[in-house]
């Protein structure tokens, strides 16, 4: 191990029987952390070609058990999020994608800091479950089209060991690193064609354009390499994304945009991401043809029957997802005023994550609890016009003497004297 | 600790309350090894500046005990080779500074690998005693000016922890982590002067001159700052220095070089360490002078009477001394014969090292026992003409089927056809 540390600091590109004695190694736990975090910070400092990225991937992949969902017909599609503040795309997306007849086989997470987790607002439904079996999971695939589910923690141990070693010695920022996690755990969990939504800006994990689509290409080919059909898009967390940030605050904006009320830039979002995995699954020939099928089924409602038909199937209350006025309100909704008037710039989405998260929205460590009512409403978006005294958002919570992150919320809001051109919520393609 | 790790990464200098923080976590083990591993690791990739590795060495230096030599009259002087083959200069060198007058405290340390360690000599005399008590130690140098003890395990904590760790996580080779290890432990036993021997070449540790010269400068920047007499010498290590590599045939080198016939590279270093020791101990006023000193010392045979007085105190059998001829000899001694004739360009010190471990003379790891008698006399060095048939070497050992050995002293001199010029030991001076 110390040769194969040593060779990575020196620049050396690792052999595929190097990466695998580090991965079972560590796995098997002949490799201690002392030595897998120094590796770590070499590859750091070096990175990594594609090969050995794709190697360490389908290495970290087969660390444990994989899906096979070969019984069930046809393509299937998987959606993932490099994670945000907002984001409930998959809520809106997977239903739709499967309500065209495409298979969505989704294995999900939950929120930490700044950013939340699909499986956390699906469970602000009453009797929502995402431990399924594996049977359960494909038979469900099978028959409805669709399923959001946790990962069991037989999937990827590599990864779940190494990435919890890497949140704590520094070694989290490495392009080859993350590329790899990601890429193993979903490879892991089965399905044909990848579509990764890789965000940057404030709220992201990467903060620039740049870093963003360094990341998205590398995981578009190391997906190439080991036979995926894996596509990406580049898209902009430097505003959260629609109007909801909190657990069934968006899942009632997720309701609303399968209903034909969306926030603009998630339905553009949701028609942009859909197309593309329904030409992934070959159910249409282009992604321009798949937009308009995806604009169907929200004009048709059939994306909204699909939500409730996932939501029954995983044991959820479906008079929510019908009635969404029956989930709780929080004690408090605490309007934000704009102090002067003016465009509004910008909307710091790390900002309002944090703020979402104090409120009672999210988690700071993994042991805290949600409270699933909490959040913030926004009440404007970016390019939107703002009157002294208007309402810039609404503060969700069950908490009392938060009148700081009140301030943090308002603050958040950068005005501007003059007009704001709206940039598109997708920058880029890569595949 | 996280955010140190990231400072580091991101190629900030830390701040004294930061290193301060690392060095105090990690010896009370409330800092992991996984997080020491990775800033070692980023240290080695990003360096530090010297107010850095002076905060770094202070740190450690204080991180254990430290030896208060105040008690002792004048100033104490220590030597410090970064270990070589064949390296018995504290042998040579102590016992002359000490009998013109100086007062030596020396720390030394056992060999591991290809290279010889001072304490490991001195116990091939039987009876020497190398564990003293600060105490004695102390009275020691106080009585005949000269002790050389190991040291204990309550000196620098913070090192023997860090150096352990590096040893397997590839973050051996960084010149701060050198600096800062080898400095904190000779400040921690307390002399007020310090001689570093920087060896370069194949037996080195540090393979090149430019190496050794950035390591030797950043010592003696380092000693400064933190207020001691720092000098270096850079001197060679392509060739074993003297003719012995071995631990009782290398004590019996010491002996005949006190004596005066001490082979020229190693009368040579004895000559300029010496006369440099005794100019940082206010001896005399120069090192021309002081060499002058070293030299009479040699001739008068006070050297010697010291070096007798040193292993009497500390225990050891004198009569060994007097009459190395009591010393046991090898079973086996074999000639390494020349297969052709020409001068001697090179005699692979690294080669000759590992050649000598393997023949009983030194261990792989720590826990390996030597055989005392074991080693490698040379009969040929670097400039000498030798002709075919000519005996380059003879091989002392106890063990059996050592032929690949023997072969691999052979090829560790390389001949040239035509005259070599001799380079000098010390190649330069650093103040």
């Amino acid at each position: 191990m110390v040769d194969i540390i040593e060779r990575k600091r020196d620049g050396h590109p690792l052999t595929r029987e190097e990466i695998s004695f580090f991965v079972k190694g560590y796995v098997d736990e002949t490799i201690p952390d002392y030595q897998a975090s120094a590796l770590a910070m070499a590859i750091y400092f070096r990175g990594m070609d594609e090969r050995e990225i794709a190697d360490l991937t389908d290495l970290m992949m087969h660390s444990g058990k994989t899906i096979d969902l070969s019984s069930i017909q046809g393509l299937k599609v998987d959606k993932h999020s490099t994670g945000g503040v907002g984001d409930k795309t998959s809520l809106v997306v997977g239903p739709l994608v499967a309500a065209c007849g495409a298979k969505v086989a989704k294995m999900s997470g939950r929120g930490l800091g700044h950013t939340g987790g699909t499986l956390d607002k699906m469970e602000s439904v009453p009797g929502m479950r995402i431990g399924l079996t594996d049977k359960e999971f494909k038979d469900q695939v099978s028959r409805i089209g669709l399923a959001i589910a946790g990962q069991t923690g037989e999937i990827d141990p590599a990864d779940k060991k190494l990435y919890a070693l890497r949140d704590v010695t520094g070694t989290i920022e490495s392009v080859p690193l993350i590329a790899s996690s990601i890429m193993s755990k979903k490879l892991a969990s089965g399905s044909d064609c990848i579509l990764l939504d890789v965000k940057f800006g404030s709220g992201a994990f990467m903060k620039t354009f740049e870093a963003a689509k360094e990341l998205a290409q590398t995981m578009v080919k190391i997906g190439d390499l080991l036979h995926r059909d894996t596509r990406a898009i580049l898209t902009d967390m430097d505003q959260p994304l629609g109007l909801a940030v909190g657990n069934s605050l968006e899942v009632k904006e997720a309701i609303a945009t399968l209903k034909g009320h969306g926030p603009k830039d998630l339905v553009e979002l949701a028609r942009k991401a859909g197309g593309i995995m329904l030409e992934q699954a070959h159910i249409v020939a282009s992604a321009e043809e798949g937009e308009k099928r995806i604009q169907e089924a929200i004009d048709n409602g059939s994306g909204f029957e699909k939500l409730c038909a996932l939501f029954e199937a995983q044991g959820g209350d479906v008079s929510y997802i019908r009635e969404p006025e029956r989930f709780p309100v929080a004690k408090h909704i605490v309007e934000i005023v704009a102090e002067e008037s003016g465009y509004v710039r910008r909307i710091d989405s790390l900002s309002i994550g944090v703020s979402a998260m104090k409120l009672g929205a999210g988690r700071e460590k993994m042991s805290d609890t949600i409270d699933m009512s909490a959040g913030i409403l926004l009440k404007k978006k970016v390019g939107d016009r703002v009157e002294k005294g208007e309402v810039l958002a609404l503060c969700h919570t069950n908490k009392e003497g938060v009148d700081e992150v009140l301030r943090e919320v308002h603050d958040a809001f950068q005005l501007s004297a003059t007009p704001i051109t709206v940039p598109p919520i997708v920058h880029a393609y890569i595949r």
